[in-house]
């Protein structure tokens, strides 16, 4: 019996989201993670992982732990047993055993992702999947702006769209940082939690201010309006990367 | 009646190459092109296209030109009309009119294809389509030696697979470059033309070099052999760029 903890990294293009819809016949990424490390173990595996990407969204730093039940793998070939297994759009980056109090999901103290818009003039074939393309120049001044009015505690119901249940609408964004690069723009937003598609929300309401259709100022009237139909456009999923998941300690 | 160059980008993925196979079910670059000018044209259009790049491989400089037997479109729309219509895998980037004697295959003076490794320990989703991943580190400084070996005006018959009969299989290999970028290493070649799978038998071999399998100096006796059993293996399609054609002037 041992805890292991495993980061992965996926195309999201061909899969219907992270999480496994028993019963259905979409291809999830946990639900080929599951099968390929129960070939390995020889008995079946179940995973919990740290965020429910949605269909078309990448992850770059998904996290995932499960129960090996006692295989008999050495923690230092995990990685490369499953890369051997893995379709070409998934890959595992690095395997570790955690005590058995670790879970994925539950001790999770921050999630970073990643939006990225191609900002260049014409579309681009290789970015396709990966951003999305928005043509005319953005005022990356005024995104940071309107980010800013994002930072700190506060009920993100604007940026929530319905979906399952939760306790509380309360989040913490630590950070929002809109970076350029070349012809690409980065949106990294950090926070102790995110809602049912906040980040996708909150980068299409930044769009909106880069586009000159909303002031910075009026993206603190969206927040404290708490009203989901405010917030937004869900920026394509495509654009998403769920980037990195911290842990205490 | 007017002479139209278009400089074109695509993902070759999901194509059979870039040459139109008359009577074949298999989708062409140039047959994806010549159906979508056409129905801007609303008439027949033909296209000749700079470089024949196989199935795969993809193209961030493609050059066309064809004929527009005088349809009404403003050169400076071109490049917007033809977007609209082309899938989201294939961009045009530059169009512009040219005198009646420019063929974009036979006025261009060099080619530039660009090889890109991932060099990374893991493979990556994300660049699964777009590059050979080569886990096992690279010495790029021998494959720099190695590429000094190739340069000039020699018979490249070493690195050419058996296709369509040539008139000469001499060659003028203007510049190799090999440059790292973390974990990416980037094969740039520039000659005033390419063989049959030339840039990618040069890639394998040089590959090769970086693995430590073949000396720098061997690399010339290959190239003297005019033996293609002793150039490559040929890597594949999907690390390849067609990157750029300069014409003259």
């Amino acid at each position: 019996m041992a805890n292991i903890k495993v980061t992965i990294a996926y195309d999201g293009t061909n899969y219907h989201g992270f999480q496994e819809q028993r019963g259905t016949a979409f291809q999830t990424v946990q639900g080929v993670l599951e099968e390929r490390l129960s070939r390995l173990a020889q008995r079946e595996i179940r995973i919990i992982g740290a965020g429910r990407t949605d269909a078309g969204v990448h992850a770059r730093g998904q996290v995932i732990n499960f129960d090996t039940g006692g295989w008999p793998i050495p923690t230092p070939k995990i990685v490369y047993a499953l890369n051997s297994l893995l379709p070409r759009d998934i890959a595992a980056l690095e395997a570790e055993e955690v005590p058995d109090s670790f879970h994925s999901r539950f001790s999770a103290v921050a999630k970073t992702y990643r939006y990225v818009i191609n900002n260049g003039k014409r579309h681009s074939p290789f970015l396709r999947l990966y951003s999305y393309h928005i043509p005319c120049l953005l005022d990356v001044e005024a995104m940071r702006a309107g980010a800013r009015r994002l930072l700190g505690t506060n009920d993100f119901s604007a940026f929530r769209a319905l979906g399952t249940p939760v306790k509380t609408t309360v989040r913490t964004v630590r950070e929002i940082q809109v970076s350029r690069e070349d012809e690409l723009i980065y949106i990294d937003i950090q926070a102790d939690g995110f809602l049912y598609h906040m980040a996708r929300m909150i980068s299409g309401t930044l769009i909106r201010v880069g586009q000159g259709k909303l002031s910075p100022e009026e993206v603190a009237g969206i927040l404290a309006s708490r009203n989901s139909l405010k917030g937004g456009p869900t920026a394509p999923a495509r654009g998403l990367y769920l980037e990195r998941i911290e842990y205490p300690g």
